[in-house]
This record gives structure tokens, sequence and C-alpha cells, in this order.
């Protein structure tokens, strides 16, 4: 899953290049291309497949010129992960009936690909013998406020269990609760499962969906799809696939998983995950040159000389027609501030 | 004179292009310019000589391509006011004897200038009928700690003193006693006098000086002049003309001036010199959208957007490859800062 737009990220993300696409930790690979160089190992390259909005199809070309050209799924709108995942599980599904996938978001951050990979293998296992839907579970490692969780009920196979709730973001005295009991794990947004066994659970929990992929019955996986989805898929309802599939399934498991992962989804995280210098600050890109200054984020263009004064905790954001200077703390009225550049200035700095 | 580097307002300063060569109040002239056109009225065009440093020569072909080629005097080396201004004077004694002359920074800024005019007017009588080095003193508006001050002694004339002494820049305290006494003025560095007698001073108390002027006798105004110069100029000591004659002489005078001063010698002169937004923002050269901001002084590159959140008293000058983040209040450790960065960078960033 490639389509997202990372407005959080802005103006680090843009419109036009967002989240997925940028070398965000500085290794010379993307997110995106991380996270194909990521399931690589367990998928045959031809069966990876990317689901993206239309206007990345040039982007995704030039970061994955290796990626099969009919294996770019070019969603003509934005309508959230259930129809994207719809459209996918049709897609294979047409392919081969028996098929087992999994669903990943390209714009996380993963360490111990050992680990990721013995999850994912040990998770194909186990829902391609029967018909579940599994989602991945990330052993909590701090009382994190900024993430779901998944409450695990019975076991039903090694580091496998039922589901037993969905919990959305916890305040910080929830969290560490959380934390304690052994019994709650991130919801990382990582589904297995057969692709028949996802078409089921849409059918019977959002009828609408599947009824208006049903009738491009004969053409997925044929030259007809693309114009039959450009069509149609405006008409899917925007709605994500927890909400409309796995807090109403009975048929829900979570695999317990160990590798590192992070759905950098703040400036915060991403600090929390970049190497520091001796005052705790961050420099992205360019050359930094301190006073009085501790615990930032700087991401400048390569070669720019940021020379910060009297700063703490604050997130330093040049993108070059944009400058976004803002206190880690406040990380959550970007959204908001985004929203009033687009008020005031149009899509000019988007 | 226009040979300054201008590096407490470093990055928006730089080598290549200082302070008097910026439309730093973004009335789309450059204080050099503004300084031309203010001195238009008062002195003939072809007697208009800028003195600058070599490098700044194709600059001020750009911006004052009115002015005379001939009448740019271009220092090979920086030795401070002294040598710039003994040179100008010999330059303009060769030419005319009994001329006069006024000595005008060109990077401060000045307003009323129908009052500068009278002023300036005034002073030129005074110098031309004696022996007198006139130094203008402002009116001062607010106990200014960052300028020098002069304090008068007996009245000469209308509006001129003897000057009593010349002080340093003062404490708080001090300049709010030199404010309420009326006796004190701030010393703005623009002189009036003679050519003779600004050369007669210097040869009484600077006699290493004008030794080496005079070794040039029959050179000054002639084609020979500069390469006399480009041979001796670099063997002048650096000092001011100030600390040379000005604290010395014994018919030094001061000429109560009661025109708009400003030495923009600081950010914060600059931010109380530009409009302000509701906020008390002051935004330079891009678009600003700030939240629980203000007192900042945000100066950007054309067209750029910043977004500011939590930001208080505070400098934020974007020059492209150099970001400077800056509380007002630590605007002296700037030098200090471009020295720091010539240590790390080299020339890199200057």
């Amino acid at each position: 899953m490639c389509g997202g737009v990372g407005s959080r990220f802005w103006p680090y993300s843009r419109e036009d290049r967002p989240k997925q696409f940028i070398d965000f930790l500085g290794t010379g690979r993307s997110l995106l291309q991380m996270s194909y160089d990521r399931i690589l190992p367990l998928v045959p390259k031809e069966n990876i497949i990317v689901v993206t909005n239309e206007k990345y199809a040039p982007l995704i070309r030039e970061q994955l010129p290796e990626l099969l050209p009919h294996n770019i799924l070019l969603e003509p709108a934005r309508r959230n992960t259930a129809p994207c995942i719809a459209w996918a599980a049709y897609h294979i599904a047409a392919i081969d009936p028996e098929a087992s996938m999994i669903v990943a978001p390209s714009d996380h951050l993963i360490t111990g690909e050992n680990m990721y990979c013995e999850c994912v293998s040990r998770g194909f296992e186990f829902v391609e013998a029967g018909d579940a839907l599994l989602t991945l579970g990330i052993t909590p490692v701090r009382p994190e406020t900024g993430y779901g969780y998944i409450q695990i009920g019975a076991p039903v196979a090694d580091d496998i269990n039922k589901v037993k709730t969905f919990t959305e973001k916890p305040n910080l005295e929830l969290a560490k609760v959380f934390l304690e009991t052994g019994e709650f794990f991130w919801n990382a947004g990582i589904f297995l499962w057969k692709a028949s066994s996802i078409i089921n659970a849409l059918r019977r929990y959002t009828p609408d969906l599947t009824a208006l992929f049903d009738r491009g019955e004969g053409l997925f996986g044929t030259p007809g799809e693309s114009d039959f989805i450009s069509r149609n898929f405006g008409a899917c309802p925007a709605n994500s696939i927890d909400y409309a599939v796995m807090e109403k399934a009975d048929n829900v498991y979570v695999e317990c998983a160990r590798f590192g992962w992070n759905d950098l989804g703040t400036w915060s995280s991403l600090y929390d995950n970049s190497p520091k210098d001796a005052d705790s600050n961050v420099a992205r890109g360019g050359n930094l040159v301190a006073y009085d200054s501790n615990g930032n984020i700087f991401v400048t263009p390569d070669g720019k000389l940021v020379v910060a004064d009297g700063l703490k905790d604050y997130i330093v954001a040049d993108a070059g027609d944009v400058l976004l200077i803002c206190p880690k703390a406040d990380e959550q009225r970007i959204k908001q501030m985004v929203n009033d550049v687009k008020m005031r200035f149009d899509e000019d700095y988007l």
C-alpha cells in the first residue's frame, strides 16, 4: 500500500512526493524501497503488487524499476485502505483463487528483518491452513499513546492468538497498564490472509463495497481491469480495513511479533529513530551549528547550514520553499497548519 | 563610504553582498542607493564619490550606473575609516584645494530628508567659513545603549556647538541620564569639513598615515592615482576617524540634527524599523503563517513560506544555503557564530 499523502510530515513530505518516497532515514533507500527489499525474500518478484494513487505512477517506476509494470495498481481516487485492499484481493484472486497475501504499508520502519521474515512465514502457514484474518501485533516496548492496541485472547498456535479487542490510542496512564499486562500489542496494520478469506469477510461486513467490485467479474487480471477501476473505484465508500472488517469479523487473529516497528507517523518518532549528537539534536540533510539548543530535529536540503541558538525540542523542517519551525509537543497541530496554508495560499505550498 | 562587510547581519548580509547593497527595507532601493538618492540634491552628481573595497566594484556599477566611473575609489584592503577618509580628502583636494566635503556611511537609515538637507546645507556653510571638523549629532529619542554619544559644549552658531566629549556605548542607566540632560547626542558618523581641514588634522594626529599619502603628491586626481593606491594603501594602519582624529582634535564641533537616524547595526534595529503584523512579527521576503509567535523577525527568500509556532523574540534568517535561528537577545553572539562557522566550514557559508 503506497497511496498515502503523509501530511503530518509536511513540509518535508509533500503531495507530489509523500513520505514513502523519501529517503527518510538517510540510508539511500526510500521507505517504499526498503519495504520492497524487505518483502523480496518472502514473495516472488512477479507477485509483488504496489497499490498507489495514479499520480504516483512515475515515482513508483523511478524508485522500483524492477517492479513489473502490470503489478502497479493505480487508484483513481483516495478511498482509505478497505477499497485498496478489496481491489488487490479481487485482482489476486482472479489470477489465483487459492492465493494468500500479505498487506503491508510502505511507509513504516521495520528493524530485525530476520524476525520479520520468520514471523511472516509463520503467518502465511497459519492463514493458508484455514479461513483466518491475521494481523501482526508488535510487542510494545514503551507506553506509546500514538498507536492503536490489540488485546490478545485465547492462544491458537505458537505466538498466534484470537483477537479479544482492538482499542483506540490510549492515554498515557492506560498505555502504561497495557504495557504491564502483557496482553496488549501494537496494531501495525500488517495483515495476512487468503484472498478468498478477505473477500468473504468484505462481502459479509461491507456488501456495498463488494457489490461494486463484483460488477467487474471477469475483468480482474485482464486488460479490461484498469478501465473498470477508472469508472467504478471513485464510487467506493472511503473506509479503513480495521473499521470495515477487522473490528467486526469473528475469525480475526493476531500474531505476536518481536521485530522492531515504528509507523514513522510523527516527527517525534523520526526523532526517536535517528542518530543524535551530544546535545540530542538530530540534523538531517544539512550541517548544524548549535548553541544552547537540544532535543531538536532539523531536516533541511542537503548541504544547507543551520545555525541554531536557544531552541529546545523543536522541529525545524526546511523544504526549500517552505520553512516550518514548531515545538515537537505541537506536532499534532501540523495538519491544521497545512489546512490553514491551503486556505491562504491554495495549493502553492502543499 | 561603502566598504563594510556587515557581518552582524549574517547570513542575510554576506561577504559577497553586504548590508549596504541589500534592499534592506523592502523599498526597491538598497541602502547604498538610498544614500545616493539622499545626497543627490546636495552635491552635484559629478562630485559624488564612493569609496569601497575593490571586490565590490561590480556591485557599485550595477546599483549606481549613473555614478561616474572615475568617482569610484577602490580600496585594495580594509583599513577602517581613517585611511578611507584620508584618501578621499587627498583625492578631492587635488581636484579642488578649497573643496568642502561630507562623509556619509552608505548603510544607515535616515528619515526626514528635508531636515537632513537643511542640516547638511547649514553644516557646509559652517565648515566653509573656517577650519572646523563638524560631526552630526542626532537628537536621541530613546536611551539607546548601542550607540556612542557626543556631549555638547558651548554653542557657536544655531544648532552648532563645540564638542565636549565623545563617549562609548553607555549602559542603560547612564543612557537614561544622557537622555534626560539634553546634552548628549547620538554619534552618527557623518562628518563635514573642508578637505584641507581634515588633511591638516590627520597630519597632526596621525602623521604616519599622511606621510604615506604625501608620497603620492602629484598623483591624486591623475591616472597614476590608482596604481599608487594599489602599492601603498595596504601599508596604512587600520584606524577609525573617531579614534584617529575626532577624539583628539580641538576644532571639533557638533551640529544637532533632528532627522530620523538608525545605523541598522543590529537585527533589533531592523526589527524596530520594519512594519509589523498584529502579533508584532516582521516578515521580510516571504509569507508568514504564525501560531503562538510574536516579536520575531523573519527574513527569507522572496516567496518562501514560513510556518512558525511557539517562537518569541527570535531572528529567523534564511539565506538559501544558510538558516539562522537565534533569539534577538543573543544577536551579539552572531559575530562569534560567523567565526565558528568559518572555523568549521572555511569560507563556504560566509
